[in-house]
C-alpha cells in the first residue's frame, strides 16, 4: 500500500523536544477556534498528528512558536479538505476564502478578516504571530509564496468542480503540482521558526530558486505516493500516480514505480545543487554570518523533505478510514466538518 | 485652487520622447478593451492625460513598454473611481475585482482571470507584458506591493461604504494613505521600464525601505492637495486636507498650508536619506555594476516624485467638470462608465 512506500533520504533531521507539550496546547486551540466542529472531526484531525509534522519540519522552534506553527498547519490542511466532489457550487466560496487568506499577510498584522469563517479568523490570528520580528522582505516573500499556493489550490478545485481533475497531462500536472504542494512558503516559515533570514542576495540566486523548486517537486511527488489511497477513495484525480497510469496506460504498480523514480531523480538533482552552495556564497562575497544563515536556509529545506517524509509514513491522514470519516468519503465529501461558514 | 499649489522639488527629470506615439496607441487600446464605454467616458479619460504621467514617471521606457505602462495606469486609475457613494452595495463587487487583480501576478503570466470584467481582463494582458524578463524576486516584490495597495483601497472603499470615510484621525489616515497611494509598486515598475533590477540586498536595506515610504507619503500628500477639489465634489473624505481641517477645526486654507508643510517635511527627510545611499552601498560591499543599479533605483523614485507632480498640475483629472462627468459627480457616482460588469 503506497503509504508504506520508502524513499532513501540522505538526511538525518531532529525532532523538536517540545512536541508533546505543544501538541496538547495546539489541540485545545483547534477545538477552541472551531477548526473542528464535531467529535468525529476532532478525532480525525488528531489522528493526522500534524503536531508531529511541525515538530519534524521546524525542529528548532521555541515551544510557543511550535504551537503557532502547528496552528498554522491545522488551518492550511483543514482548508485543503473543504472541497466536496458532490458540491461543485462550493468552488466560489472556496475561492472567496482562499483570497481572504491571500490578502491577510498584505494587511497590517492584526487586522480582522473581511470574509469571516473559522479558517480566516484563525489565519489572521496566526499571521500576527508568524510575522512577528520578520523583515518586510521576508513578509513579502512569504506572502507571495503563500498566495501562489492558494491561487493554485483554487485552480485545482475549479478543475475538480468542472469534472476536469483527471484531464491534465504529465507536464501540466507537474507544473501545477509544484504550485499546489505549498512548499515554498513552508520553507520560508523555517526562517521564522529559528528567527533568522537567508540573505536576500542568496535567496534571489538561481541556484537557491532551483533548489526550492526541486524540494517542492520531491515533496509533492512523495506526498502523491503516500496519499494515493486516500485520494483515490475521495475521487481526487490530482495525483501523480493517477496521471502516470492514465497517460501511460500502465498498471497501478508500474505507475507507483515510475512516481518513485521521478521523486528520486528530483532529489538527486537537488543534492547536486546543494553541493554547490559554498561556491554560490563565494560568488556573492558573503561573510561568515551570511554563510551561516544560508546554511540554516538549506537546513530548513532538509527539515522539510525529511520531516514531512517521516511524518507521512505514519500519519492517520493517509490511513484507511472507518466511521464518520469513511461515510463522508463515500458520500464524496471532503471533510466531516464544514469550516467555510460561520 | 489646490490643483495649482506649487511645491519646490529639487529634481529635474526627463520626459519620454515616445509620449505622442505611445499616447495614440494607448488611447486606441483603452477603447478597444472596453475600459471606457461611452464617448463621455472616453473624453473624460483622455483629459486626464495619463499618457503624460507615464512618460514622465517612466521616461526611459521603450516606445512599446511605455504603451504597456500607460495601459496599466489606465486600468488602475479607472478602477480607483469605480466606487459610487450612492451604491454602497458595490463594496463587495469592488473587493471581488480587487482580489482578482491581486492574484493575477501570483499565477503563471497569461492565465485568464477567474473574475471577469474589463478591468481584470485588461490587467491579465498587461501583467503578461509587465512581468516579461523580470526575475522571480522582482515579481514577488511587485505582487506584494500591488496587493498591499489594492487591499488598502478596499479598506478605503469599505470605510466610505459604511459612511465612515470622514472618521479617521490624522495618524490613522496617514498610515492608510501610505498604503492607498500605490507608490511602492509604481517604483517597482520603474525597474521594468529600464530592464534592470535593484540588487536584493540594497532593496532590503532599512534605508531604502524608509526612502520608499517617504516617497509614498510625499506623493500621497501632494496628490491630496492637487485632488482636493475633485474629492470634495465627489464626497470623498479620504484626503489629508479634509482630515486636518476636521481634526484641527481650522480653515480650509490653514489645512492646505499644513498639508503643504507636511509634504515638505517628508520630502526633506527623503533627501537626507538619499544622500546616505553611497554609504549604504559601501556597507553592503556592492561592486560598480550593483551601485549603478542602486542609483537607477533612486532615479526611479525621483522620476515618480517629480513626474507625478508635473503631471498633476495640469491633468484634467483634477480640474472642474462639465457635462456628463459633472452630472455623474453630482449624482454621487464615481465614474461615467461601469467597468465592473461584463
Amino acid at each position: 500500500m503506497p503509504q508504506d512506500v520508502r524513499f532513501d533520504l540522505p538526511f538525518n533531521t531532529p525532532v523538536s523536544p517540545y512536541l508533546a507539550c505543544a501538541r496538547e496546547r495546539h489541540l485545545r486551540w483547534v477545538w477552541d477556534r472551531g477548526l473542528v466542529r464535531s467529535q468525529a472531526g476532532f478525532e480525525e484531525y488528531r489522528s493526522w498528528d500534524l503536531a508531529q509534522a511541525a515538530a519534524r519540519t521546524y525542529p528548532h522552534a521555541s515551544a510557543a512558536d511550535l504551537s503557532t506553527l502547528m496552528n498554522w498547519f491545522s488551518l492550511a490542511f483543514l482548508f485543503d479538505d473543504q472541497f466536496d466532489v458532490v458540491r461543485p457550487d462550493r468552488m466560489d466560496r472556496i475561492a472567496e476564502v482562499a483570497r481572504e487568506l491571500i490578502v491577510t499577510p498584505l494587511r497590517p498584522a492584526g487586522t480582522a478578516p473581511r470574509v469571516v469563517c473559522p479558517i480566516t479568523v484563525a489565519w489572521a490570528e496566526v499571521w500576527e504571530d508568524l510575522s512577528q520580528g520578520m523583515s518586510l522582505t521576508w513578509q513579502t516573500r512569504f506572502a507571495a509564496s503563500w498566495g501562489r499556493f492558494l491561487v493554485a489550490h483554487c485552480e485545482e478545485v475549479d478543475l475538480a468542480g468542472q469534472g476536469r481533475a483527471g484531464t491534465l497531462g504529465l507536464e501540466a500536472y507537474t507544473a501545477l503540482r509544484r504550485r499546489t504542494v505549498g512548499i515554498h512558503h513552508s520553507i520560508d516559515a523555517g526562517e521564522r521558526s529559528r528567527a533568522f533570514e537567508v540573505p536576500p542576495a542568496a535567496m534571489a540566486h538561481p541556484l537557491m530558486e532551483r533548489m526550492r523548486d526541486l524540494a517542492a517537486d520531491t515533496i509533492g511527488f512523495m506526498n502523491d505516493v503516500h496519499s494515493f489511497e486516500r485520494e483515490r477513495r475521495r475521487g481526487d484525480g490530482h495525483n501523480l500516480i493517477a496521471v502516470l497510469q492514465r497517460e501511460r496506460n500502465c498498471s497501478w504498480q508500474e505507475a507507483i514505480d515510475e512516481a518513485h523514480r521521478m521523486t528520486t531523480r528530483c532529489l538527486e538533482e537537488y543534492l547536486v545543487l546543494e553541493a554547490r552552495i559554498p561556491q554560490m556564497c563565494d560568488e556573492l562575497g558573503l561573510d561568515a554570518g551570511e554563510r551561516a544563515r544560508v546554511e540554516m536556509g538549506v537546513e530548513a529545506i532538509q527539515h522539510w523533505i525529511n520531516g514531512n517524509y517521516e511524518w507521512a509514513l505514519t500519519s492517520g491522514r493517509y490511513a484507511d478510514k472507518e466511521g464518520a470519516v469513511a461515510t463522508a468519503e463515500l458520500a464524496g465529501r471532503g471533510s466531516v466538518d464544514d469550516l467555510l461558514t460561520i
